[in-house]
């Protein structure tokens, strides 16, 4: 059981927060900016809610940042303790942003996404660890193992490249999703006609290389397919060019 | 039960011939141009294999036109029997393109990715059905719900819009799997590693509109990041290209 302090109050600090306790560890104080979020995570996890940085316990094994990536900095240059075990959960910023502010650092980037509406089995989830020392690896090992069953040792380097295929999978998928929708709901018809098909794709990326098993008119070379999409969606330039592009890519592919 | 002629032995054939079988009905010929193929399917559905268009029997309920939709129309010209019940399962083309065919004609279209690698399960696959008279609209009626639980009426423009939506949601976000697990095997990385980021992203579109559920570095408007992805992507210009285009839309919604 490890004593811990969350610093932040967003999906991945909220989803990381009730793992952890669920796991037996003790959260023992939320920071948020804005002290109601605090409040309201601080809540479910039966802990103490602060928004001044600077009421910070010094007694907890590890202080997990998991802020705007953007915050990040400023709310390492306002940390008050010295030579505490300084965590990050991010996917695309070094280990060595933490260098400046303790001698024990490192990164628990667990490669999710993650949103309140939705609880996530951490059991799955791939947590990639870097860390400056024995120290911290070996309390970053023990927490991830408590949490889940794929805990990867990844350099910042290859993070970063991890962080932009989840970019490409994740939100650019879900954002696809999104312009499926736009055109249903234009055309007076419904998401649930295509989820079937949604899940069915995912599903053959658990079994498959996705290269393998590309379907469609692009992959069919069909052009006369592809143009009469191009076609209907006149009204709309940016769909338009983005399902020229995406169709060019399968076809150089 | 409906005695069925199958023109065609690709994916959606393969499909929608094994599920009409355990459905109790009979395939009694699967044409290819290509007699292997033919053959192949013919001895999972256990009937006859033909190359040769004109020895097609004259004794099936209905004709079931699958090839590719380049070669629909060439396919429907060399056909030799009059007044047949001819059906289509292309998403994109019209019904009319059956009419000089025969009085009786429609379109059977199962709104699903389908491969020889994976087999579906058929009650949940949305089966979208025109007919040009009532005699197609109960036959095909009925051979949907002895597939399906999900047969919904839709006209030839509906059913456009659903294709394109089809081809976002499904063949497009393929490819964006396959750009991921390209960055990740040029990094030394595997798939595996996002293969849940995959499945809790069509997870939650299941429950939500994707719109509302957006995650990642363009939603937040987190430009370091975007800025320091698009860096890491200068050796390739087309995936960086891709990148820019798929953040700007999701900054836009």
């Amino acid at each position: 059981m490890k004593r811990i302090v969350l610093i932040g109050s967003g999906n991945v600090a909220s989803n990381l927060g009730k793992a952890l306790k669920k796991s037996g560890h003790h959260i023992i104080q939320v920071w948020s900016k804005t002290l109601a979020n605090a409040q309201e995570l601080a809540n479910t996890l039966d802990c103490e809610a602060i928004s001044d940085i600077n009421k910070v316990s010094a007694d907890a094994d590890a202080y997990i940042f998991s802020v705007k990536d953007d915050a990040l900095l400023e709310m390492l240059k306002a940390f008050p303790l010295k030579d505490k075990v300084l965590l990050h959960t991010a996917g695309s910023i070094s280990i060595d942003v933490l260098k400046p502010f303790s001698a024990y650092y490192g990164v628990f980037y667990p490669l999710q996404t993650f949103s309140k509406q939705k609880e996530v089995d951490f059991r799955e989830v791939p947590i990639l660890l870097e860390s400056s020392c024995d120290k911290v690896g070996e309390l970053t090992t023990e927490l991830a193992h408590s949490l889940s069953t794929k805990v990867i040792q990844a350099s910042s380097e290859q993070r970063k490249y991890l962080h932009i295929a989840a970019v490409f999978s994740c939100n650019f998928v879900n954002h696809l999703y999104a312009v499926a929708e736009g055109v249903l709901v234009d055309n007076g018809l419904s998401l649930d006609l295509i989820r079937p098909l949604i899940q069915e794709t995912a599903d053959k990326a658990m079994l498959h290389s996705p290269k393998e098993v590309q379907t469609g008119p692009a992959v069919r070379r069909d052009m006369k397919i592809v143009n009469s999409h191009l076609e209907l969606l006149d009204s709309d330039p940016e769909i338009k060019a983005l399902y020229a592009s995406l169709s060019e890519g399968i076809m150089k592919q």
